[in-house]
């Protein structure tokens, strides 16, 4: 990408029209324009980096909808960004332009328990909504593992989950309703005050997991589920993939839902055993961590119901925390993965296909057949129940044989997942870095169906140009 | 509603040309002119009618591809329909032409109890994917009270649900993906076989609940939950409506969630008194019906935990049934309700409108104020942890003064609803019982984007036109 510091094709003229617009709305402490302030709003996650024009800072509903009425009227692409923490390049500002950040939009609006309800601007932070509603006694589902640094604007955009999806949902099944700035400015609300409701179409659906593409959200009125009584954890190790992917499925199909269904394949059992202290069994090649939640005098029997599904011969060991601590020590395998990775491997690729439960052990075998002939490591963690994997390409970006074979490699799986009725992303979305498999996704007409919808909302296309759909489709 | 049997402005001539083309397609079996076999398909549960033109009965998505197709060649209105149990209108073809009827359309495609999901054509009842789940250990949740004879593709398109919403959610989450055929006879393919997924805008969900103006869906991946290991029902008999709905309240606020919280109010209770033989305390005003689900070990504190929820100087009796027998009983009551409102007044009107849990006391207060004001006799029951109340207007639409008290009363219930942060609608819909309303309940862009929508998906407005918006925004 590039990465210069502003449009050659959009003359600074134009943005300071803009910053005079905004200027007496917002104050000069909400906007930035000196390229070297402007410059760490142009990255996320995804390393991908654009230096943004002009950085703005809105604190209300109101002012957003001020900020796209000037980018609509001048032309000027707006990229709205949570905290950046996304993975797909979807909050970088690839045309340059307005990058609306809701970093000062963090006020929780209301609390309802009685309604068993929040209303938050986008800027709050995931955190900060469980903690909020904890004290109320509830939770709200989506559960990122950045859910300390990362924005509920953003959990939205992406339609983010985590590992409680598999027995809670996603975002879209834990939003109410959002109220939204649209492309043309246009104030929208969309959804219910109510756990129920079916009038007119479903405009909040529709927005969660648009990645910015179609309205800047200002505010989500988050559904809240009372916190379980208590929670248990367990580890099964596993001689084979294979094994741990069969007893997936057989705990899948009873009626302990677990709030967590965590995998680790062989690639990263032997990362871990190389790279750490912690002990392993010498023949352990997948792990499962099991949680489950519910009532306290459930326990005994649904860890058991969970112990006879994890039942097979090559079944190692499977074990149960009963107290804090011993719960970190079972966390410890999957904690430690993620800075490892981040020591051995930089600058790897982390994608989060999803594939039928049913494939899971197929899929994993392939990807380590794919290793080999690409001369690639690949090691795959994520969230079983919901057979979405977090295949994890451990590339060297300084030597461009192995670039190429990562990008050869990464069709390779895309292909396969979608072979296997998969999809390409559970939780991270498309944004730049998977814009041109779009086409191999989603067929032509549903395709063309979400581009007339695209521009229904957004006719001169000025929100978050580029993204998700291939950059052809796009005008600004 | 106008009952001549065919539109004055379509002229016979298109419709003949109408055959000619699907004759060879569908057979002379699967093709209803005559208006005497018609009629009956002009009806649905609201007893508007207006006779279609044609009746089609499609067995494939193929079939409905070219039915649609040709309609939009000759600009033929064109409404899908299940077995016409909704309640608004949306199956009556207001404007004549043709009724799809997806009766034929009733094959179960395909099982996949490992990915835990079921493939159905609109056709299916209810029931049957309940009983084909149940085989499996699964059930859908979308349970509403007409299961036994409504159809997928009517749930989907009202977003129907039923007591199991509450701790399940309605058909929007739990449905993976839908095939369907938009207005322009672009054969589509929307959401996912996998459980989680986030790619392009959710056309999955905007599918559901538009009744059938913007795709005929042909079919439906239904996401399946297993089925719990047991399940208790509880029975508590109040002195006021005001301490029912606050123990509502309580139990929605604990981890307990029930699979089941229906309420009768004391309209209700008078009405069951004086026409069943079913035995009440005489100072019982108000009745929930609480059913639990889950783990065995887990019912007795779960059950301790309602009741201590439940608790109040106005619980006049707590029981739980545990026996089916004793089930049976406690239901009886519920079940009671329906066939006695059809004895009693067999033109009720039957609203689903929804408050904030927390305003539903109140609400059903005001409903009797109402009453009084109107001389009408009102009786409320329905989903309490949902806040969604079936209010009924039990009026003799042979007396002009009451059914035009019964419009001027229902304007109040809708305005009280929407300013209490309500919903108009729960599970029925819009159709063109409430379409009037609509502007009430939404806001003018967001209206307007669907509108647009409508467009984007049915250009020449032949799905199911004069449905939702109000007839004057349609033009077939």
């Amino acid at each position: 990408l590039s990465t210069n510091n502003h449009s050659s094709a959009r003359d600074r003229e134009t943005i300071e029209q803009l910053i005079n617009i905004l200027r007496p709305q917002l104050g000069d402490e909400n906007i930035l324009s000196d390229p070297n302030e402007c410059w760490t709003y142009g990255y996320d996650n995804s390393r991908l980096h654009c230096c943004p024009d002009l950085v703005v800072f809105p604190r209300t509903h109101e002012e957003v909808q001020v900020i796209v009425q000037a980018c609509h009227d001048l032309l000027i692409p707006l990229v709205a960004r949570g905290r950046g923490t996304g993975t797909t390049g979807a909050a970088v500002p690839i045309r340059h332009g307005v990058v609306l950040s809701t970093e000062k939009m963090d006020r929780v609006i209301e609390v309802d328990p009685l309604n068993r309800l929040m209303i938050v601007q986008p800027g709050v932070l995931n955190e900060t909504v469980q903690q909020t509603a904890k004290e109320f006694g509830f939770f709200w589902p989506p559960d990122p593992s950045s859910a300390s640094v990362c924005s509920i604007g953003g959990n939205l955009a992406h339609n983010s989950a985590g590992p409680r999806a598999i027995k809670y949902g996603t975002a879209r099944e834990n939003t109410l309703g959002l109220r939204a700035v649209t492309g043309q400015a246009k104030a929208i609300q969309t959804g219910f005050y109510t756990t129920k409701g079916t009038v007119g179409f479903d405009l909040t659906r529709l927005l969660i997991g648009s990645e910015g593409t179609l309205a800047v959200i200002t505010e989500a009125t988050l559904k809240l589920i009372p916190l379980p009584e208590t929670k248990s954890l367990m580890r099964a190790i596993y001689k084979t993939m294979q094994a741990a992917a069969q007893a997936v499925m057989r705990i899948m199909q009873q009626p302990v839902i677990p709030c967590a269904l965590e995998f680790i394949d062989t690639a990263c059992v032997n990362l871990i055993r190389e790279n750490s202290s912690i002990s392993l069994p010498p023949d352990a090649n997948a792990l499962l961590l099991i949680e489950v939640d519910g009532m306290r005098a459930a326990m005994p029997d649904s860890l058991q119901a969970i112990r006879d599904c994890a039942q097979a011969p090559e079944l190692i060991a499977i074990d149960t925390a009963n107290t804090p601590q011993a719960v970190t020590q079972l966390w410890q395998v999957r904690k430690a993965l993620s800075p490892l990775l981040r020591d051995i491997a930089p600058k790897k690729i982390n994608e989060d296909i999803v594939v039928p439960v049913s494939h899971l052990a197929e899929f994993i075998e392939h990807t380590q057949f794919l290793a080999e002939q690409y001369q690639i490591q690949i090691v795959n963690f994520g969230h079983a129940g919901n057979g979405n994997i977090h295949v994890n390409l451990l590339i060297d970006p300084n030597d461009p044989q192995q670039t190429k074979n990562a990008d050869d490699c990464l069709r390779e799986v895309f292909a396969l997942t979608l072979k296997m009725r998969g999809t390409l992303s559970g939780e991270h979305g498309i944004g730049i870095a998977k814009s041109a498999f779009l086409t191999d996704a989603i067929e032509p007409n549903a395709l063309a169906l979400m581009q007339q919808i695209k521009r229904v909302f957004d006719p001169k296309m000025i929100l978050n140009p580029g993204k998700i759909f291939s950059s052809s489709e796009q005008n600004t």
